[in-house]
């Protein structure tokens, strides 16, 4: 059960845009089961798309094609899957009429360019795409099948994910458990369990996955059997890592936060500096947040520090706006003005400007306030870009979040 | 000039990992003249890498691998490499004195691992890797020029910026257009340009890059002397997109926008509900974006709605707080309370849940309010996923704030 992906588009070619969807793909066939023997990127060319599948099909019995499938003219993926199953294009009615509705839902009108979408291979399965224009496609030919959709992740999830999959050969799914920290790196965490590591069994794999500010612990086994002793080894690993360990599976530490409000009936509000909007973001991007978050205010510039959140002028002057008694006030006068059980507070220098000699880009205060008086912050002194720099700030204040309720008991 | 980059890892074959090396390389490398012609990934296995350099010789003068050159037992990529160019490994004393400086600086002794990484490849040029252990190589076969680098991208970037680029033939640069473009999706910009289009010479090719709400233009050619011919269709394209064209080269709306109101001198404040900061988000990725972004209230709550930005109670219960009426309320509050020259506000549901009968998942509203009482508002129909839902209807108010700003004159 050997698969390979084909990503087609100039623009992956030199270099505008990352492939993530070639990751998305291999995380969710291996998910399935099925091992990534190859990856290919090639630009929109037809003669270059089909050695491109001839290179895939040589090591795979599943080709996932992505992109090339857009209505202008230099999308070239169809005419080159014709060329290459000795096919023809033809009119492909439900395809015409379900453009028509996703267009109208724009509230605009079908025209010529999308007429051209609905030539389709004849020789294709097509598969109806609820999201966009082009529709996915499948092709079975001896000993390959080759799965076309287009480059729009969204798109292209939702074929694969709620159309496609189910129509593929069943693999033995390969054996998968995720145990997700936060607060310490990789080295600390292999000390903890080394023991456990040393006893792993050959069949099963242990990986550490970093990112930013957590590590996820990955067990993976491709044999069959398993499943008992991969979970009694998670057990073993979550119990030696205790409070470091904030969820298991599929979740992430934005959901194990927010289901630590909701369970406990508490409610969560912040008051974002030089993250800007990215805390609160994270935050809500779980569905049904606003079950235990109430909101934000992002008083970005000094004026709204003291109108919104009654910051005083002297405090800001006296110790500058990214310092700790300006972000520890900032905590207090969310959790009040918002009336919430916990909040967060952020307040430093993302970058590239806005460094002084006593405090560099990177400099961020974090602070989080809650019930009997609990105030908890810390300074962190990051080396990353403005993004990364915003990006690490929100996790560490989910993290400090995280600490001050489970040690609240 | 053409040439081929090659991915070498698991970690990439199963998805853990973007793989955001390839897309560095490739943008580099066509700043340099080179066209890429394939991008291969394949797993830590000897015979893949080797297979994987024939895949990708057949289509290019030069190969860049990157990966598998660490010191433990997965890193395969020196011995594929010794086998592929049937040379030897020998014992490289520099890399040796190198490697003990570097393991010096973070205070370790070097070890026998170390020493495994000073056998190397005899037919190879050796290029000293001054950030990290394993060093760059090059190899000169024939009709090809094969470079290998370690994985980690700031030891990649640095091998290939600072001592390999020099190393390899000079091409002629490929020169790029971009022309931004918000408001209208590809199909209609196809067909406002469609002459121009084709009045394109073969040298130049136009792609058309669609995102979230957005298109870029690319207009490209590897020809030399077409600067003045590419200025030249660049100016028709933009002067005949008017007022859809938000920037041109390396821009995007938000910094765009930006620029507006800093040229203007006015500033901006937002009002979030279903966006959840996302929005403030944008708008703060910018560098600098504090010359003109004051700040955010982001009301998740009704009853935040309320206490911070005075919207009725009655006003929410008749029209709901997914109503134009609320979000036009919202974005006039914002503008007063944080004494802003323009304020957006959103208000829809993000989904999964939360949908009522006469308001489904993706039902949302977007405001802005500006001088002289502009206000203008749109209803968004998304069918995205909550994330997907999010990040449209920022953008799209976005798009709505530019348009309000470029009608005000």
């Amino acid at each position: 059960m050997k698969a390979a992906i084909l990503t087609i588009g100039d623009e992956i070619m030199i270099g505008q845009i990352v492939d993530s969807n070639s990751a998305w793909i291999s995380a969710f066939l291996d998910q399935h089961g099925w091992k990534i023997t190859r990856k290919l990127a090639v630009g929109d060319d037809i003669d270059e798309i089909k050695k491109g599948i001839d290179l895939c099909r040589q090591s795979a019995d599943l080709l996932i094609l992505t992109g090339g499938l857009g209505p202008t003219n230099d999308d070239l993926t169809v005419d080159a899957l014709t060329q290459y199953f000795h096919t023809h294009k033809a009119w492909h009615e439900e395809t015409w009429v379900r453009i028509q509705e996703i267009v109208k839902r724009f509230g605009r009108e079908a025209t010529d360019i999308h007429k051209q979408q609905c030539y389709l291979p004849e020789s294709a399965e097509i598969i109806a795409n609820e999201q966009g224009t082009a529709p996915g496609m499948i092709f079975r030919d001896k000993n390959l099948i080759l799965v076309s959709m287009p480059g729009v992740p969204s798109e292209m999830k939702h074929l694969l994910k709620d159309k496609i999959i189910h129509l593929l050969p069943k693999a033995s799914p390969v054996e998968h458990r995720f145990i997700r920290t936060a607060g310490e790196g990789e080295t600390v965490l292999s000390e903890m369990i080394k023991d456990i590591e040393d006893g792993l069994p050959k069949e099963i794999k242990l990986a550490y996955l970093p990112s930013y500010g957590f590590v996820t612990l990955r067990l993976t086994s491709h044999a069959t059997g398993q499943v008992t002793l991969m979970d009694s080894f998670q057990d073993r690993i979550v119990t030696r890592l205790g409070k470091l360990v904030y969820g298991i599976g599929d979740t992430n530490l934005s959901k194990a936060v927010g289901q630590l409000l909701r369970v406990r009936k508490e409610t969560l509000g912040t008051g974002e500096s030089c993250t800007g909007g990215y805390l609160a973001h994270l935050i809500t991007s779980v569905p049904d947040s606003s079950d235990y978050y109430l909101g934000s205010i992002i008083p970005y510039a000094y004026e709204i520090k003291t109108s919104e959140l009654g910051i005083s002028e002297q405090l800001l002057k006296f110790y500058g706006a990214v310092s700790e008694e300006v972000v520890s006030a900032m905590a207090k006068a969310v959790r009040e003005k918002l009336g919430v059980t916990w909040a967060l507070s952020t307040s430093g220098i993302a970058g590239p400007g806005g460094a002084t000699p006593t405090k560099p880009v990177g400099t961020i205060w974090i602070a989080c306030s809650g019930p009997g008086g609990i105030l908890k912050t810390r300074l962190l002194n990051l080396k990353r870009d403005r993004l990364g720099n915003i990006e690490y700030t929100a996790i560490a204040a989910l993290i400090l979040l995280r600490k001050c309720i489970l040690e609240q008991g």
